[in-house]
């Protein structure tokens, strides 16, 4: 039986491991504490720091293969592994590339990926120096998670907002919409890629509302995303599930915004709607199995359920049963014991046949659900 | 968070806990070795044993709700539970009834559930004084299970491969097919069921060949079928998830044949099929939540992965990486260590849109896979 670790223990790691317990594979995760969403799905768990080369090769030198809930994690402990014989999905050439957001941008340009416009900078001096590329989004090149690491720069007054680090400076692009299109590469370079999902953002909170898919745009857009996010991820040349984030702008051109070389929040609805989910899909790449079927039949959205501000401590959950109760929708709880401002606490993914009562439907649920700190 | 026991650590209590992984809820799972298919995906493993008065009872006492996973289970634990708070699904009443033959069948009877005639016979004196009644089956009241404890009685001459227990005797039907429905009640006693599954039989082996939903019978039957099924389970006045096992005579009569007070092999296509399976049905239950959408809009098929006569000892696959290239395959491994002739091992659900292409693949499906030995 193949011994199969992953680098992480939150939600990510949780529902690949719901995905694992389908084939004969032993499961080993690592992550800082115990108290984590993939802590009692697997076989073997081990506390250790993802950053550490000692505690990441330790953790991989028995493993046959490997794969990444995060992508800050030592690479080169991964490197180490990937040269004994341990198989690191995605490749550690690829996650060298995809971790470091400067590496990445020029990765995208290198390999004719339409991207942004942008300029390396590396401190808050060059960022000034720059003004006349301006309004621009600065992006640290390491380290950035979740919409930190991200600085909006209109005019020189932002400036001081910005980062006084290695980042690119990305020209601002008037977005039509966001999409995302997960692709999943085998170990043969074999490729398949699931319907394209739109973000639907509030636009007064300037936060995700809720994620759609297929998404709703022009067939040829659909045929346009698809392609551009297949054939940024094949550049990579390496096996793997990718989420390709894109930008459609005002002018129907698609730009890859950045890439995430693992399962991602923008493919959970494939849970349901998709017989081969993106977790399904990681495993069978890890496992060295075909690919799964990635077809979908229905429209769903999906609703992250997130800490909010000012709320802190033992979570409680208050409005499930009401959601359960809407027909087509399906809820996904996480397990963390502590909800912070921000942090993903659960999903839940609206399944239906038609895209207005999808959408109907997600504005119903949105105010049913409450998360709430016990202490 | 609630706390959900698990009486029993197979495949079922795997899948059972595969689904329970969306909800907020904290597993606890007892079965006798710590090598079997659940204990690696609960938070809480207990080495017990399952008939035993006290396993069951210290298991269960700090438990919100428990279910069993087996009929074979120390009731008078579970009674004691009850009665001090813990939520036992199925209540202990339907458990007592169900996991008597004699039981069973006696309240089939007294609720004008359709079911062949029978007697109760309690050696194999009163087995043979009951020749009149030939050609019959004799059930072991108690203690079988998955095909053991059943013998074809159908003359004099057969006698001595019969029991000398309590057991029940039916009159041999002629049967067309055999059925099985899966009715989910929860705690409020709202019920719905899912779609007619068909089992079909190597009329050679007289084994299960493969399982086919929706079963392919007329609508008047299928209606029939659903409406009896329902009306056996609910008959047990108890929430819970029930496998209804019936058979279709060539007159076309719907007898029940007997009823699983739990997840149901009968039922693992629904992980693939419905949006909702049978698993997180019964988790729903549990956990008080609403019942989930049992709609299937496609043609399934479902293969169990068995050992083979002579093949003991550590598992070995091969043949899985063939049957995930066939689109619309699917694959559970249960993770057992050990293989034995007849175990359950796994199974294969192939889903499609037409009929003719499901029952097509299955028999392409069937030769693919290998069960081994490594010893």
């Amino acid at each position: 039986m193949k011994k199969a670790g992953i680098l992480g223990g939150g939600q990510l790691g949780r529902m690949l491991l719901q995905s694992a317990a389908n084939y004969p594979v032993e499961t080993f995760v690592m992550e800082s504490s115990r108290d984590c969403p993939a802590a009692s799905l697997c076989h073997h768990f081990t506390v250790g720091n993802k950053a550490d080369f000692e505690d990441v090769y330790h953790f991989g030198k028995n493993l046959d293969v490997i794969t990444v809930e995060i992508e800050n994690v030592n690479v080169e402990a991964l490197e180490k592994l990937e040269t004994e014989g341990v198989v690191v999905i995605p490749s550690c050439k690829a996650l060298k590339i995809i971790k470091n957001k400067i590496f990445q941008k020029n990765h995208f340009k290198d390999n004719q990926t339409p991207t942004s416009d942008h300029l390396v900078v590396r401190s808050m001096e060059e960022l000034k120096q720059n003004s006349s590329f301006f309004p621009a989004v600065q992006k640290l090149a390491t380290g950035g998670y979740d919409g930190r690491g991200v600085a909006l720069i209109n005019s020189i007054d932002d400036v001081e907002n910005g980062f006084d680090e290695d980042s690119i400076l990305e020209k601002k692009i008037n977005i039509k919409k966001e999409l995302a299109v997960i692709v999943a590469v085998d170990r043969n370079m074999n490729y398949t890629s699931y319907p394209v999902t739109e973000m639907v953002f509030n636009n007064n909170l300037n936060l995700l509302d809720y994620q759609f898919c297929p998404a709703d745009i022009d067939a040829d857009i659909f045929t346009k995303a698809t392609a551009v996010a297949e054939k940024s991820v094949l550049a990579f040349e390496s096996p793997g599930l990718f989420a390709v984030e894109l930008f459609l702008d005002i002018n129907n051109n698609i730009l890859v915004n950045e890439i995430a070389p693992r399962v991602h929040n923008s493919g959970h609805h494939t849970i349901e709607v998709s017989v081969c989910s993106q977790f399904d899909m990681l495993m069978r790449i890890m496992l060295d199995y075909p690919l799964g079927n990635t077809q979908t039949n229905c429209f769903s959205s999906l609703i992250n359920i997130v800490g909010n501000a000012g709320i802190s401590g033992n979570v409680v959950y208050s409005g499930i049963e009401d959601i359960l109760k809407i027909p087509g929708c399906y809820i996904h709880i996480y397990g963390k014991s502590k909800v912070k401002p921000g942090r993903k606490m659960g999903h839940i993914t609206i399944v239906g046949n038609n895209k207005e009562e999808v959408k109907n439907k997600t504005k119903d649920v949105k105010g049913k659900i409450f998360v709430k700190s016990s202490d």
